[in-house]
C-alpha cells in the first residue's frame, strides 16, 4: 500500500522505561527544520502550500522532515490511545492545606482563601518598602477602596486613560482587541456604590480583570485573534469563568489581544497588532494570550484570565514576568470558551503575584466532576501562604537534560532559583529521567492541531482567505493533512506520558523546570501586516509547557529573575491532578525569595496611584 | 484550501431534535453505492485501489458515493466530540433483579446465577417433551454429569469426533480455526475426575465452551481470522474471560472461525473458509464471530464466546438462531483481546438458551470501573428468569421506520413477537424517532476503521500483501484514507446519539428492533478463495446494531422464528448502561414465547447423546 513503516520509531513498552537518573533514554532536542519567515516570502509560501496537489506535497516534506512521521505516523506503540486527560478526583490532604466545603460560592471561596494570606509581614513590606518594586495586589485594591483612599471609579478611569495611552503612536502596546468604556465605567460606578453604602461583596469588587478574548464576556464579541470567528460565534453569555468573577464584583475590563485561533505563541497577530511586551516594548509578549500577561505586567490590572492550550497561559506570563496557572484539567469550567481544541485547554490565570492568581483560582474552582457514582465536586484545596507555615519535606523531580535546554541565562537564573529555594526550606531535587519529551511535543502538536481544524474547517468555505492571518493559513494546511491515524498514535503517545508522569510522581510532589527555552525575542520590522511563521523559536517556547496541556496536570510559572538584557525569567512547577494548592504553596515560596528583585519595566501604568 | 464544505450536512442542535413519533427527523435508507464482487474481478479491484494516486482517488469517489463526506467529513456539528463510550455506575434496582456482591468470585457468582434460574416446569418441559427441539443447556450438561448419565470425558469425546465429521467433504463447515484435541481431552479428563470425586467447580465444570479467534486463550495462537497476526502478536496468557471460565471448571475447545480482522460480517473467511449456517449450510452464518455462533447452534456447545465491535456477537447469534449477549462497554474485561479497535468492542457471549447466556454472563462479570472516586466493581444484577416471576411494567420504546426497515419475514416475524411478548405481560411499545441512524452508522463505520488501520498498518510493511482477503485489502484501502477530522467529527456524531439515546431511556427501559435487515444469504461460488465484497448485505445486516456499539450499550438477540426459507429471525433489545439483568429478564420472556417452536437446524451434532 506504498508507505513504508520502517520510517516509524518503534516504542518499547512503558513498563520496560527506566525513569531514574541513570536511564539510557535518549534526550532528543527538536530539529526544527523550518525557516523563520514573514512578509513578502510569507506570503509565497502560503499561496504555495494552498495549492492543490503541490501542496499536499509540500506539506508532506515538511512533516517528513519534522519527525512527526517518525515519531507518531508510522511508529509502532503498543499502548491504547488515552482520548482526554481527564483524572479521578484525588484529595491531596497535605499538610497546611485546607479543604474547603465545595458547595461553598464564589463569594464565600474567596473569603476563605483570604484568610490563608493574611501575613502582617507580608502586609508592612509591600504597603512601607518604596524601594521594592511590586504590583499592586488584589488585596491592595480591596484596602485602598475599604479605606476610601481611591475608588473603583476613580481606577477605571485612570485604567481607561493609561489603556489610551498605550495605544498611542510612540507606543501601541498592542493590549486589547476590544474594550468599552462606557460598560466599565458603569460597572465601576456600581462598585464604587457598593463601597460607598459599606457593602463591598468581596476582595474582588472593584478589582480590574482583563479577559482573554477566546472568553465569552459580555458585551463583547469573541473573536478568538481573527477577523472573522464573531461572524460565525456569536457570544451570547457570559463563560462559566466570566460568571464567578462577576458574582464577586470584579469589573471586566475587555477582551485582550491574542495569538489567532491561539496558533502560535509569539503574539504576532496581523489584525490587531502585535502584543508588545512591557520589560521590552521592541520584544514579544509571547502567546496565544498575549494581552493577558501585558496587562498584568503593565500594571492595568492585578489580574486577566487567559486559556492555556499549549503554554499559551504560562508562557507569556513567563515573558512578561508575571504568575501564570494552569489548573488541572477540569479544576475550572470550559463553558464559554472558543472550542479551539477538545481535550488539551484550560482555562488559566495570569496574575502579578502567586497571592492574586491564588483568590481568583479560589473564585474559579467550581467545576463538578462526573464520577461513576455521581457528580463529584472537586474539593478546593487552599494553601497557607503565609511565609512562616511552609510544609518542611518536599521532593521536586528533575530532568537535567531537559531543564538545562535553554538559553545560558535561563538555566543560570532557574537553577540558582531552585537551589535557593531548596535550601532555605530543606527542600529536594530528585533527578529522573522523563522520557520521549519531543515525542509528546510532537504528538500534542498532532493532536491540538487536528482538533483545531476539525473545529474550523467548516467555517473557511464562507472565508475571504485574505481575512485570515499568512502564519493561521500555513497552520490550517498543516493541520488538515493530518490522518486519523496520525491522531490516534498521539493518543497512545499521551497515554505513555500519562504513565510516566504518574510514575515519577509516585517519587516526587512536583516537577520542576525553566518555563521557557528562551527569553522574549524582537520583534522584527516585517512581521506587522502579515504575521510570522517561526517554529524554532515557537519549539523553543513550548518546550517545557506540553505535558501541563497533553496530561492535563497543573502547572504554575513564577519569575525567579532576568537575562541578561533585563527580560524576565520564569520557573516552571508541574503538579500532581488536583495538587493546585501544592504549586500555589512552592510558586509563593519562590516569589518571596524572589521578590525584593523584582524590576519595574520599561511600560508600567500605576492605575492605583492618585494623580 | 480546495475543500468544498457545502456538501456537508448541517447538524440541528440536539436539544433542537424532537424524538417523540411524528417527527420530522427524516430516516434515511443507506444508499450503498458498491456493488457485490468476488473472485477475478475482487483482486482486480484491490490490484486498482492499491496503486498510488490512482488508488487514493478511486477511494475518495467510493467515500463520496457513500455520504461519508457529507455526512462526517465536511459536516458541521456544533456538539464536542465523546471518544469513549464509557457509562458512569448506575445500579438498575428494578423488581425482581437480585443484587451480588461485586467481591464474589466467578465460581460464587454462577452460584448465584443459578438460583434465579430454578424453575420446575422448564426443567420438566425440557426433559420430557421429546417432540419440541431444545439445545442441552448447561443446567442439562450439569445434571447429566451430575448424574453420571454421562460424562465430561464422553461429551468431548463426542464433540471432537462430531467436530471432524463436520469438516468432512460434505459438510465443510468451518467452524474452527484451530482445536486440539489432546488439550481438550486432558481437560475434560481432569473434569470427569472432580465428577467422580463428587467435586465439581460449579455448573460449567465439564461444560465445552469454544473461543472465537480474536481472544487469547492458551494452547493457541490468536489469528484474528488472519494467516499472519500470530506472527506479530504472540499469545501468552488467557484473556481475562478465559482465566473466569477456566476457574469454573469449563472445557475451553479451541479457537473458532471469524470474518478476517472482524471487518466483515458475513464470515467469509479466504483463509480458513466459509463458516456456514446450520440451518442451512449454503447459506453464510455471519460474522465476524462466525464460528462461535455456528457451533453453538449446530449444538457442538451450549456457549461460545465473541467480540462485538460492531454487531459481531448479534449477527451471527440472528443468522444462526441462538442467543447472542452484547453487555454494556466495560461490564466484561477486554484484557488479552486482539486490539481491532479500542472504542468499540466488547466480549460477548453466544448460547443456545438465554439461560446459559445469563450463567456466563454471571461468571464474566468481574471488571472493576475507574470512577472519579475509587475503583468501583459494577455490581452483578441478576434478573429472575421464571416464568411466574415477570415484571409488569416495561416500555419498549420503537421507531417503525427504522423496526420496518428490513425483509418482510423479519419485520412480520418481529413485530408478531413483540406484540405477543407485550399482550402477555402487559408491557407497551412507546413509539419514538431515533434521529441519524446512517449518520451513526457511518461514523461507527469511521471510527471502527481508523481503529482498526491504526493498529495494524505497522504490520503491514512485513506482510506480503497475498496472505490478507481481498476484501480486508480494500477495507484497509479506505480506512488508511480517513483523516484526522473524519475521525473527530464521527466522535461527535457519537456525542449527539449519545443524547438522543439517554433521552429515549428517560421514557422507556429497552429500546427494541430487530438483530439484522436481512436473513441468512447464500455463499456464492466466487467467494471462496478470495473473499467476497458486499457493502450492501453489509450494511443490512449491521443495520441495526451500531447503538450497542458505539455508545457502549448492551444489548440482546433472541430467536423469534424463521422466514420463509426457514432461516431465523432474531429480536433484539438494546438497553440503558448496566441494564443487563432487564435486557436478560425480557429476553427469557421472548424465549418462552418462541422455544416450543424453535426448529433443529439441518446440521446438528448431539454432543450429550449417547450413541
Amino acid at each position: 500500500m506504498g508507505i513504508s513503516f520502517s520510517q516509524g520509531k518503534i516504542y518499547k513498552p512503558v513498563v520496560d522505561t527506566d525513569l531514574g537518573p541513570n536511564s539510557n533514554e535518549i534526550y532528543i532536542t527538536a530539529k526544527v527544520k523550518a525557516p523563520r519567515i514573514a512578509g513578502f516570502i510569507l506570503k509565497i509560501c502560503v499561496w504555495f502550500l494552498e495549492l492543490k496537489i503541490i501542496g499536499d506535497i509540500l506539506v508532506y516534506i515538511q512533516i517528513k522532515n519534522n519527525l512527526i512521521h517518525k515519531f507518531v505516523s508510522f511508529a509502532k506503540i503498543k499502548e491504547p490511545p488515552l482520548f482526554a486527560p481527564n483524572h479521578a478526583w484525588e484529595d491531596p490532604k497535605d499538610q497546611h492545606i485546607i479543604s474547603v466545603n465545595p458547595d461553598l460560592s464564589a463569594v464565600e471561596r474567596i473569603r476563605e482563601a483570604t484568610k490563608c494570606l493574611l501575613d502582617p509581614s507580608i502586609e508592612k513590606k509591600y504597603l512601607n518598602c518604596s524601594y521594592i518594586f511590586h504590583r499592586w495586589t488584589i488585596m491592595d485594591f480591596s484596602r485602598a477602596y475599604n479605606s476610601g483612599e481611591t475608588s473603583p471609579l476613580m481606577v477605571a478611569k485612570k485604567f481607561v486613560s493609561s489603556l489610551q495611552d498605550s495605544s498611542k503612536p510612540h507606543l501601541q502596546m498592542s493590549f486589547f482587541i476590544e474594550y468599552n468604556i462606557e460598560d466599565i465605567l458603569e460597572q465601576a460606578r456600581e462598585s464604587t456604590h457598593r463601597y460607598q453604602n459599606g457593602r463591598p461583596i468581596s476582595v474582588l469588587d472593584g478589582v480590574l480583570i482583563a479577559v482573554k478574548d477566546e472568553i465569552d464576556c459580555l458585551p463583547y464579541s469573541t473573536t478568538g485573534g481573527t477577523k472573522w470567528l464573531q461572524r460565525f460565534r456569536t457570544c451570547k453569555k457570559d463563560a462559566a469563568c466570566i460568571k464567578n468573577l462577576r458574582l464577586c464584583g470584579a469589573i471586566l475590563v475587555g477582551k485582550t489581544n491574542m495569538h489567532e485561533l491561539g496558533i502560535g505563541t509569539s503574539g504576532i497577530n496581523p489584525h490587531y497588532g502585535v502584543t508588545r511586551n512591557p520589560y521590552d516594548p521592541e520584544k514579544i509578549a509571547g502567546g496565544s494570550s498575549s494581552g493577558s500577561a501585558a496587562v498584568v505586567s503593565a500594571g492595568l490590572c492585578p489580574v486577566a484570565l487567559g486559556v492555556d492550550g499549549g503554554g499559551s497561559v504560562r508562557i507569556p506570563a513567563s515573558l512578561c514576568g508575571v504568575v501564570g496557572l494552569k489548573p488541572t484539567n477540569g479544576r475550572f469550567s470550559h463553558d464559554g470558551i472558543i472550542p479551539l481544541n477538545w481535550t488539551v485547554g484550560n482555562v488559566g490565570v495570569l496574575a502579578g503575584t502567586v497571592e492574586d492568581a491564588f483568590i481568583v483560582y479560589a473564585a474559579l474552582s467550581d467545576h463538578l466532576l462526573s464520577s461513576c457514582s455521581t457528580k463529584v465536586q472537586a474539593i478546593l484545596n487552599l494553601p497557607l501562604l503565609k511565609s512562616t507555615n511552609l510544609v518542611s519535606d518536599i521532593k521536586l523531580a528533575k530532568y537535567d537534560k531537559w531543564f538545562n535546554h535553554c538559553a545560558d541565562d535561563i538555566q543560570i537564573c532557574c537553577d540558582k532559583a531552585l537551589s535557593i529555594l531548596c535550601k532555605k526550606h530543606g527542600w529536594k531535587t530528585l533527578d529522573v529521567t522523563i522520557p520521549e519529551i519531543e515525542e509528546m511535543r510532537i504528538a500534542h502538536y498532532l493532536t491540538i492541531g487536528t482538533e483545531l481544524a476539525t473545529s474550523f474547517s467548516p467555517h473557511l468555505e464562507n472565508l475571504n482567505f485574505k481575512e485570515i492571518g499568512c502564519d493561521t493559513r500555513i497552520a490550517l494546511c498543516m493541520y488538515r493533512s493530518f490522518s486519523g491515524r496520525d491522531y490516534l498514535n498521539a493518543q497512545k503517545i499521551r497515554n505513555r506520558q500519562m504513565y510516566f508522569h504518574k510514575k515519577i510522581f509516585k517519587t516526587a510532589e512536583i516537577i520542576v523546570a525553566p518555563t521557557i527555552g528562551v527569553t522574549a525575542y524582537p520583534i522584527k520590522d516585517g512581521v506587522f501586516k502579515t504575521g510570522e511563521l517561526d517554529y524554532k523559536n515557537g519549539e523553543a517556547l513550548v518546550r517545557f509547557s506540553i505535558a501541563g496541556n497533553f496530561l492535563g496536570l497543573p502547572a504554575i510559572t513564577v519569575m525567579v529573575g532576568y537575562d541578561r538584557s533585563g527580560l524576565p525569567v520564569g520557573l516552571q512547577f508541574i503538579g500532581k491532578p488536583w495538587s493546585e494548592a501544592t504549586l500555589l504553596h512552592l510558586a509563593y515560596a519562590m516569589q518571596e525569595l524572589c521578590i525584593n528583585d523584582y524590576k519595574k519595566p520599561k511600560i508600567f501604568f500605576d492605575v492605583l496611584k492618585k494623580d
